[in-house]
């Protein structure tokens, strides 16, 4: 059993310390798989079913993942002899690479790369999704990117360094605690990747576990500079750590996936 | 009588009209006269008690603002022969200068020269003085000028077209009375300035009211550009009818204001 002896040299251990609150949901990973080969890759049943095995996935729960991905329109399948091959459905790459965009840039957006609304604080203006923008105080979202005009809303771009207030409600308590558990589940994979040339698969279980723990995180804040964060956040140091890792665990290539 | 000549000719009517709360403070209008004059003019005593007379301001009630004016430092006074002349303590000229830049400005600031300043929502940070900003929203100030760095305050710029809601704070009810009432007054000055050319004395003295109220409402918000006002804000109109009287009343040269 490749598991167990692969238990021995961390593997395990490091797919645990990647998914601190419990195995994470498999539709979630599988949408993680789809979105690390670029999307537009045919998956094999079998191939899906190695990688998912590494990490503790069964059989019955993958195919009622794919069930559920199937019908809610985010993968197509096709028959390929007596078994099956999966890709992302087209209409899902936009979201999917504007995703990817985020979850494997090198850098965080330039210090000056983010703009503030106030919604009038007497009108029944809607609230921006969680996740979209930071509220820093009454009516005020702090968002990523350059201003763009909202109706009935004070729009304003930077003026001046950010105050430790602003950057402790960008890098919250909560959203800590959140980092400092990725960072030690990328410690515990990046010790493992040092030690041993994993096989193929391992590889590339380890790899999407690595990928999917960070998105999970930096997917529930906006898209902000370092510079809005607190001095000591642990973010600039998974980022690091996620692009070490990615470097040694390539992704598999077409023929790979579609194979084994 | 002059004064009874000019109130058939509309210069009573004119001084009343320029001063809808009653008879401007008689210390604050001689420092009306100095700064108009540049601030390094010796004005005569004479020549003051005549500027004043025009205006419904007596001697007695001259003579103790003067001397208000002396013990606090705003101008120095000298003998000349039996009578005094007096002219702008050289340590208020910097602050005289920089109201006399607002108060003579041919245009309203630039578009985009204001800034935000955002207190931090949970501290006891000291409120910006009434007049040095406009309070949009809790612990949130609107200012003129460039951004400057504000210790603990989160400066921001602007980053588009302020909605309406910010435009009447910033043009508030209260102002706008103030400004319909001053722009009353500017069109009874103006009318009369267009039927008849006012002996120097009657001149100046229709001057110094017009800047003094000016100075008394613009001085009241602080100097924003007008694309932060409501689109139909009396203040471009008034300072238009300013710029107007200002040409056809000028100011009296250093001889005439010290000689007679």
């Amino acid at each position: 059993m490749p598991t167990e002896t692969l238990a021995h040299s961390g593997f395990a251990d490091a797919i645990a310390a990647l998914s601190p609150d419990g195995p994470p949901r498999v539709w979630s990973l599988i949408v993680t798989v789809f979105g690390d080969t670029g999307g537009e890759v045919e998956i094999g049943a079998g191939t899906l079913s190695r990688i998912l095995g590494m990490v503790g996935v069964g059989g019955s729960a993958m195919r009622v993942a794919l069930h559920r991905l199937k019908s809610d329109g985010w993968i197509t399948a096709r028959r390929v002899g007596r078994s099956s091959a999966y890709r992302l459905h087209p209409d899902r790459l936009t979201e999917t690479r504007a995703a990817s965009a985020r979850i494997y840039a090198t850098a965080a957006p330039e210090a000056r790369d983010w703009h503030v609304t106030l919604l009038d604080p007497e009108a029944a203006t809607r609230e921006p999704a969680r996740g979209a923008a930071i509220q820093i105080a009454p009516r005020m979202y702090l968002r990523p990117g350059s201003p763009t005009d909202m109706p009935g809303a004070l729009v304003l771009c930077p003026g001046g360094a950010a105050p430790d207030w602003v950057r402790r409600k960008v890098g919250s308590a909560e959203h800590r605690q959140a980092y400092d558990a990725l960072l030690r589940g990328l410690q515990t994979a990046n010790e493992l990747t040092r030690k041993a040339q994993l096989p193929p698969v391992e590889a590339f279980a380890l790899r999407v576990m690595v990928v999917h723990a960070w998105r999970r995180v930096i997917l529930r804040h906006p898209d902000l500079p370092e510079a809005l964060f607190p001095e000591d956040w642990p973010g600039r140091a998974c980022r690091a750590l996620v692009q070490d890792l990615l470097a040694r665990l390539p992704r598999p290539d077409a023929g790979m996936l579609a194979g084994f």
